[in-house]
Order: C-alpha cells, then sequence, then structure tokens
C-alpha cells in the first residue's frame, strides 16, 4: 500500500532524516514539499528542500510558504541547534533546481483537491501553511485523507517553554485553527519523540547507504547531537519529524487516544495542547467541545529509531 | 522536633484525614484552623474543623476566611465528591464551640508575627486566605518558617480541567500571588499525591485507633472512595491533603526540585502551573523570573499512606 503525502516541514537537521525517509521509502508516495519558517527562515527551508531532494535524485515540486507566524511577532530561528543554514553548518553542493511558482497552501489546495480523499498532509514545522491552506478551501477538512502533525506536548512537558513545545509555540494561532479544525488529525508530539534516540551508530548506517545525501545527513547530525550533548545531557538525538512518518508507516509502535485538543494562543501557557480524553469529564464542558483528534502517547521508541535506520540503510 | 503550624483548609473529606494528623501528631504543634471555601461553603468548612477539633478532644482556633475567589465567579462546591455536609453526607454530632472573631487571614497575620521564623503555614484548599494574609502584611513573606501547599500539577495533567488542579483552579489569581511571593514554599501536588492511595485496611485501622474522631473519617472515606472508584476507577481514594503534613514530617519520602513558578490567571488554561526548572533555559527569560521556590516530583506513595495509617493508629 502506498501513501500518497504532502511533507510540509522547515529543514532543519531532523527535518532532513524525515525528508530523505520521505524520498526513499517504497510506501511513500511524496508528492510535493512544502516549507515553512521555523528552525530556519523560508528562503533557507526552500533551499535545503529542494537540495534534499536534489541529493536524492528525485525531482519533487517544492513550494514555498508562511515566511512567519500568522498573529505574533516571529523568534529569529534557533541557529545553534540547526546550525544557520539548518544543515549544521555544513558545506553544502550547489543548487541546481527551481521551487514552484505557487505558495504552499495553494499547492496543498491542487494537490489535495485533485485526488480527493487520497492525500495526508504530514506537517512537521510550524502549521501556518495548514491554516492558510484552510482559509483558501474550506472544504479540505473533507477531501484530506488525514492530518499528521508533529508538535505539541500532552503529558511530556514543553522544549521551548516550561510546558509548549516548539511548532505549537512558534505560531499558537495557527495551531489552534488546525488542530480544531475537525479533519483527520493525528498528533505526534514531544510525549513520543522524546522517548526515541538515534544513535551515532544508527547514523553511520544512514551515512554508509545514502551516497551524498548520506554525508548531509551525517555532517547535520554531528552539529544537532552536539546541542542534544550540551543542552539536553542526551548522546545522539530525537528524530522529532521522522516520527510522524513512523506513525504513519508503523502505527503499531504507537499507543494513541482520542479526544479534543485545543491550542493556548496568548499569555504564559502560550503554545501548549491541552487534550480532553474522550468521554472524560471535566468542571466545564469547553475542554470537550472541539472536534475528535487522535494523540500518541507512548511509543517503542527502539523500534521507530531502527525502523529510521533500516529504512534510510 | 515540634513544628508549629497553622493550617489552612477546606474540609472536605481528604482534609478531615489531614486534620486529623495536624491534631493528633506528637510532632505537629497545632496553632489554628483557617477555614476557606472550595471542596464546600465557608459555613460549612468552619463547621467542620470546628467539629473535627471537638471530637479529637482538642480546643483549636478556628477561622473563618475566603467565601469564594479573588477575581472570577465562584464555582459550585463538589457535593458528589465531598459530599453536601463536606463529610460524605453521614450524620454528624452537635457543635458546641465557637469560631474566632477574626479573618482567617488577621489570624494568620498575629499567629505569625507572634512568632516570627518560626510558624510554617499548611495550605490545602483554594489559597485565597494566604493571598489575604500578605495584603495585610506584605513583610509576612521574611516571618513565616515556610509555605507548604497542596495544589497545582507539573507534569501529571490536571483533576477539575485537562491541565489545572483544583485548588489552582478554584482561586487561580491567589494562586499566583501566593506562588510567586517570594517566601519559602513547597507545592505538594498531583505529580505525588497520585501516587498515595489510602486503601479499605488503612481506614478500618484509622478508624479503630480514633474513637469518634475515627467514625467520622471512615464514615466520609466510604462515601469519597465510592466517587474514586465510580469516576476513576480507583480503588481507595488519595488523600491528597495529608500529604502536604507527610512532606513536613517526612521529607525523605519525597523528591524535589527547585525553580520558578507561575499560574495561569485566564483563558483555557486557567489555573495551570508553570515549573521552570532552576537553571533551565527557555525561549524567553519570562518563566525564570519569579522567586525560586520547590516542588514535589515524586514520592514513596506506599510509604506515606502507611504513615498516615501509623498516625492515626
Amino acid at each position: 500500500m502506498s501513501h500518497p503525502i504532502i511533507f510540509d516541514t522547515d529543514p532543519g537537521v531532523d527535518d532532513a532524516q524525515a525528508i530523505a525517509i520521505a524520498l526513499r521509502h517504497p510506501e511513500i508516495e511524496l508528492l510535493g514539499l512544502t516549507t515553512t519558517y521555523g528552525n530556519v527562515d523560508i528562503e533557507t527551508a526552500t533551499h535545503n528542500a529542494l537540495l534534499l531532494s536534489e541529493l536524492a535524485g528525485r525531482d519533487i515540486p517544492v513550494a514555498q510558504g508562511a515566511a512567519g507566524p500568522m498573529v505574533k511577532p516571529r523568534h529569529p530561528a534557533p541557529a545553534h541547534i540547526h546550525g544557520a543554514n539548518g544543515l549544521g553548518n555544513i558545506e553544502l553542493p550547489e543548487l541546481r533546481g527551481e521551487k514552484d511558482p505557487r505558495s504552499a497552501a495553494q499547492f496543498i489546495v491542487d494537490t489535495v483537491n485533485a485526488r480527493p480523499g487520497e492525500v495526508t498532509l504530514v506537517a512537521v514545522g510550524p502549521v501556518g501553511n495548514l491554516a492558510a491552506a484552510l482559509q483558501l478551501d474550506p472544504g479540505l477538512t473533507e477531501k484530506v485523507k488525514r492530518v499528521v502533525i508533529m508538535g505539541g506536548s500532552i503529558r511530556e512537558g514543553g522544549n521551548v517553554t516550561p510546558v509548549a513545545e516548539a511548532n505549537m509555540f512558534n505560531d499558537p494561532h495557527a495551531a489552534q485553527r488546525v488542530l480544531t479544525a475537525g479533519w483527520p488529525l493525528t498528533l505526534v508530539g514531544l510525549d513520543v519523540t522524546h522517548r526515541c534516540v538515534l544513535s551515532q551508530a544508527h547514523m553511520q548506517r544512514i551515512e554508509a547507504g545514502q551516497g551524498e545525501l548520506g554525508k548531509v545527513l551525517a555532517g547535520s547530525y554531528a552539529f544537532y547531537r552536539d546541542f542534544y550533548r550540551e543542552f539536553l545531557g542526551i548522546d545522539g538525538c530525537c528524530p522529532h519529524d521522522s516520527c510522524a512518518l513512523a506513525w504513519l508507516l508503523r502505527p503499531e509502535l504507537f499507543t494513541t487516544a482520542p479526544g479534543h485538543l485545543s491550542v493556548v494562543t496568548e499569555g504564559i501557557a502560550e503554545g501548549l495542547t491541552l487534550f480532553a480524553p474522550e468521554g472524560r469529564g471535566f468542571i466545564q464542558e469547553r475542554w470537550s467541545q472541539t472536534p475528535l483528534a487522535e494523540v500518541c502517547l507512548e511509543v517503542d521508541g527502539e523500534a521507530v529509531v531502527e525502523w529510521i535506520a533500516d529504512t534510510l540503510s
């Protein structure tokens, strides 16, 4: 079975790993990459998406999207995590290709409408492009097959604030729009991505198996790993964005729960994802009035990183 | 070593258990009970505090305090959890005593100022009385020995909302004032109270050991236990409020961490306690700018409930 997907991304080191999976996995039909600011600025994101596709010998449409959040001011890109060039500041080959003329949102609308009921949107950055696509065509909620979001945190706490995950914090208004749109949605957040640690040994297998692309993945990994060691005390790195694809292709490795999501858009809890499990009563109804979605709560992390390394070996 | 304490309470079934400990434990010098709305309305809280003291054969000052939150409207008391009379709707003996003429806040101010540096405030309901005491005498922050709060949740999620614990949700503005006042403060929240389950066997020991008071504790426990079974699927009940005293007398059973607390006062995350561990960097400084406090993150739950049962046997 093949999964036709659009991969919405802000590459970014762990994005690059996930893009490689999307380009290589035999059960994924990669219809396009859409780009957003987040880990890097928008031009860098688009550059990297095009380059990674070229290094894999593929010609995939890349449509550029949001350069900043919907409402709030933009935070600077975290160059200490992903490098100023998004790929660990390694030297990169020259780019030949060009981006699609359409905006990311228009590309999503066109592509989903061309194959109604078939396309899965996998978004691993701030979700402004998905919110913009819903603004162009609210009927998308009935036409996508599924939306898979890397973002949020239910029980795990935050990474950029005590309670907020970076993608949700970066554009909480877009997140609130997208997470409560009423389309079939799965949230793959820190509760599971923090259980997955991609080791140096895994990356050596990936480097050996992926030629020119493998060199970029391994070089950027080394930079990203320094951040994990210094700031988080972890030897290795969490392949956040690949987890969204792991859920899509290997859902049996995850434990999920149905419930109602909301996102805090203002104040000190900005970017927090609230999850009201289906059927659980609270002191008021307001947390249980958004559409049902699905969240990942647990995962077999070792199996996920083995799957990543196997896919790219 | 004896601990002079003021116990601020909204009894309440689990409050009654904690009050019994405060009345009976040889290392606690109970200077007074101050009452607040919360589990019950304020008149019921005061009635129950006086009655429990009488049933233990003690004459302890009881000063009545907040009848509702500082800012937001009051929610109805949860009669399905604690009973309309706060003690599981069991029949209660007649009350003889009378409350102190002072407000709870004034009682706190007077008592702490009479013994500067000696008195610990233990608060197990909405913390409006502590906020009111700070308004009367901001210098309290330098004169209390410590403040121990049963409330909040760091990693455990909420009980009345997906993210908020009941005492914090009931008066988030008071909680923000009290948790950021800069006095020596320990938060004993759901992260630890949910690890402690007081069983029927424990309660039988308590009933046998506490005479008239034991009958009230056992009768109200039976009602509270029905709620736990029906709504939470737990056989037994969490002795939330006793955990605050367990921390005070047996701190070695708890794992704590220093950090900065804030409380969300508005919106869908109202009542959420945010905890920024000391020294941990986030995307902005704002979460790390409140005074340092201490939060309980883990506990030996079995040892705590054994301690409760031993204390009251």
